[in-house]
C-alpha cells in the first residue's frame, strides 16, 4: 500500500468534507484493506455523471488497495411509502430490485473494479429485525439529533408535516455501517447528516466511527440544479455516443471546467492546457473524452466528427431517420404541417408541433413552415428538421 | 342496557376530558356492550387509590353492562429503556411480568366484575412485528403531532433529549386500540395525548376512533403531588388495615373531600351529610370506609379504635413490637441514644436517629431525648417513642 501521506493527499483531492483526516490517518495504520462504504437507491438504477463524482472517489480507494462495499437499499426500497404522501415512490418487487441492481452492478463495473467490490443488499439483515430490535436502534439516537438534520428541520419550522417513518430512513442507512463495519463512507454533500448518523449509531455500537467524506454535487447539463434524473439535465453512463457527445457540447463553457475536474478528474496542468484552447475546442475534448471513457476512442471520434458536421458545417447527418407516411395521411399528396411534424416522432403530441411550427424552428426541405394550420406537399427524400438536432428524411408512400 | 342519557350521564360523572358526548351517544346506538380500554404498566403492578379512581369508572361501565379490556404492556416492559437513560425502567422477565400480572388481576378485581373483564398482553400482537411493520406503522403518524405532546415539546424547547424510542411507546399504545379494537380508552388527565393518538391511529386504519375519558389524578397523602408509589405518598390497596387507617387520617381536611369524591365515589348527599361532622369524625369515616371496602368492616372497626387508643387517647398500642438489646452494646447497662433508636428499629441509620432525637421526637419512658450525645440507661420494659407512630418496648438481656 502507498504509504500514508500519499494516501491522505490523494483522498483529499475534490472532497468537500473530509470528517477527520486524522481519524483518517489512524485508520490507514491498522494496515489492512478499509471498508469504504457507498449506499445506492434500488429505485432509479441509471448512473449519470452526477454518480461518477463518487464512484471516481471510490476508484481511487481501490487503486490504494481499499474494499468498497456497495449497499443496495433494497429493504427500503421494497417497502416503497408507507406514509402514502410521496406518488412516486412505489414500493418494488423482488424481481425490480433484482433487475435495477444487475443494472447497477453493470454501470458501476465501467468505474469501479469489480475484484474489489463487494455488492450487499440492506434485506440481509434488515428483513430479519423485529419491533424489539427497531426499539433497541430508535433508543440510541435522539429527535433532536433528527431534527438536526438541514430539511427535517426546515419543514418543522415552516410547519409542514414530516413522517416519523422518514426518521427510520436516516436510521437504517446509519444501521447498514454498523453491520457491514464500514471504516469510511462516501456520499454527495447532501448525505453528510445522514453518514455523520452513522458515526454515531457507530459509536453506539461500540465500533470506531467511520471517516466521512461527501463530494461535491454535479451541476446538469443546464448548469443551475444538481444532475437528476427527474429533471431531465443528466447525462447517463448508457446513452449513446451521439447523446452523450451532443449533450457534452451543450453544457456552458463555465460549467465545463466542474466536468473535466469532478467527472475526469483531470490534473490541474492538464486544465490549464485546456484553458489555453477555444472553449469549442476544450469542449469537444470534453465530449470525446467521455464518450471515449464509455464506448471506447473509435466511438467518439465518430460522434465528434459528426456533431461537428451537422451543427458546425450545418450538414445533414449522415445517420438520419426515415419515416415512411401513411397513405391515409395524404389527401392528394397533402398533409397537414402538425400532422407531418408528430407523425414523423418529431414532436409527441400535436400541441408541441403546434409550438415548434410557431416557434419557426420546422423547416421542411430547407423552407421554413411557420404557420400550424400550412398543408405541405413532401417529395419523397425530403428533409423534414425540427430545431437543431432533430431531423427525418420523409419516404413516401408507393413511391 | 341502561337508556342512553342516563348512560351518558352516569359516565360523564367526575370525568374531566370525554371526546366526545355526541360520538359515544352513537357507539351506544349499537346496542352491543361496547370495550372499554386499561392499558397497565407491568412494572409497578400495586395499585394504590390513585388507579382506583379509573377503576370505578370502569365499573361503572360494567355495570352498564360494556366489557373492560384490561391491557397488560409486557412487549415493553420486557424491553425496559433501551435509550438507557433511565435507570429505573430494567428489563422485566417473562417471569416478572407473569408474576407481576397475577398481582394486578388480583388487585383489580377488588373492584372490577372478572365476568366483564379481559386481560390481554400486548406482546400477543407486537411481539410477532417486523422492521416492515414497524415502518408501516411509522409512516402513519406526524413528528409535529408527537412533539405535540406537553412533555416532549416541553423537553424539546429546553434542549433536553428525547430519545426517539420515546416515540414509539404512544404509538404502540396507540396501535392497541387498533388491535382490540376499542369504542373507549380511559386514562388518567396525564394520558390525554396518548389516548387522543390512538384516535388518529384507529382512523388512519379506517376504525371509527375510540371516545376517549380522562380522569383526575388523584393528589397523594401529602396533598400537593400525584399519588404515585415512587414518592411514598400512596395509599396501597394491599396495605395492612392499620396502615391504610392511618394513612387515611393522616391526610389533610380539605384533601379529605377528593378522596371521598374520587375513590369512594359517595354522591353529594352523602358529602353534604359528611361535611355537617367534625372534620376528624368525617376523616374516621374516610378511614373505616376504605378498609371496608378492601379488608372487611370488622377490620375497619379495630383499625378505628386502635387508631383512636392509640393517637387520641394517647395511649400505648396494644400489640407493641418487643426488642431485645444484644448484651454488647451496653457498658455498664447504658448505651448511646443514636444507639438504641437505630438498633432497635426506629431509624435506618445512625444519621437519621440523629436527626429525629435533634427534633425532639425521640421519648424513652415518656421522657424526651434531645442530646444526640446522651447515654441512657433502660429498664426492662421500658417503652422507646419515636414520632407519633413508632412504638418498641425495650427488653434487657438475661432479665
Amino acid at each position: 500500500m502507498p504509504s500514508e501521506p500519499h494516501q491522505v493527499e490523494q483522498i483529499r483531492s475534490r472532497v468537500v468534507d473530509f470528517i477527520s483526516p486524522p481519524e483518517f490517518v489512524e485508520q490507514l495504520k491498522a494496515d489492512r484493506p478499509l471498508r469504504i462504504k457507498l449506499g445506492a437507491d434500488p429505485s432509479s438504477p441509471d448512473l449519470h455523471l452526477g454518480h461518477v463524482v463518487v464512484l471516481n472517489k471510490l476508484r481511487e480507494f481501490q487503486d490504494l488497495g481499499h474494499t468498497v462495499v456497495f449497499i443496495i437499499g433494497d429493504f427500503t426500497g421494497m417497502i416503497g411509502d408507507p406514509s402514502g404522501r410521496s406518488q412516486t415512490r412505489s414500493p418494488l418487487s423482488r424481481e425490480d430490485v433484482q433487475r435495477n441492481a444487475e443494472t447497477y452492478r453493470n454501470q458501476v463495473f465501467k468505474i469501479l473494479d469489480p475484484d474489489h467490490t463487494e455488492i450487499r443488499f440492506n434485506s440481509e439483515w434488515c428483513s430479519g429485525l423485529g419491533f424489539e430490535d427497531v426499539l433497541g436502534l430508535s433508543g440510541r439516537v435522539t429527535v433532536a439529533q433528527m431534527l438536526a438534520r438541514d430539511d427535517f428541520s426546515n419543514r418543522h419550522a415552516e410547519n409542514q408535516p414530516i413522517s416519523l417513518v422518514e426518521f427510520m430512513y436516516p436510521l437504517i442507512q446509519a444501521y447498514d455501517s454498523v453491520v457491514i463495519e464500514a471504516d469510511v463512507e462516501l456520499g454527495g454533500t447532501d448525505q453528510l447528516f445522514n453518514l455523520l448518523l452513522g458515526r454515531e449509531l457507530q459509536r453506539s455500537f461500540g465500533q470506531t466511527p467511520q471517516v466521512v467524506l461527501t463530494m461535491p454535487l454535479l451541476e446538469g447539463t443546464d448548469g443551475t440544479q444538481k444532475m437528476s434524473k427527474s429533471l431531465d439535465n443528466y447525462i447517463g453512463l448508457t446513452e449513446s455516443p451521439k447523446d452523450m457527445f451532443g449533450k457534452a457540447m451543450s453544457v456552458s463553457d463555465d460549467l465545463m471546467w466542474r466536468y473535466f475536474e469532478l467527472v475526469l478528474c483531470l490534473d490541474p496542468e492538464e486544465i490549464g492546457r485546456l484553458r489555453s484552447l477555444h472553449p469549442r475546442e476544450a469542449k469537444d475534448e470534453l465530449g470525446r473524452e467521455l464518450v471515449t471513457r464509455y464506448h471506447g476512442e473509435p466511438s467518439a471520434d465518430a460522434a465528434s466528427k459528426e456533431f461537428a458536421r451537422v451543427f458546425s458545417e450545418r450538414k445533414l447527418p449522415s445517420d438520419m431517420p426515415v419515416v415512411e407516411l401513411r397513405p391515409d395521411c395524404l389527401v392528394d399528396g397533402r398533409i397537414g404541417i402538425l400532422n407531418l411534424v408528430s407523425s414523423s416522432g418529431l414532436a409527441s403530441s400535436n400541441s408541441e408541433a403546434r409550438r415548434l411550427v410557431q416557434q419557426g424552428a420546422v423547416h421542411l426541405a430547407d423552407e421554413r413552415v411557420s404557420d400550424p394550420r400550412a398543408e405541405v406537399a413532401p417529395e419523397d427524400g425530403s428533409v423534414l428538421r425540427c430545431g437543431k438536432r432533430g431531423f427525418v428524411r420523409i419516404r413516401m408512400p408507393n413511391a
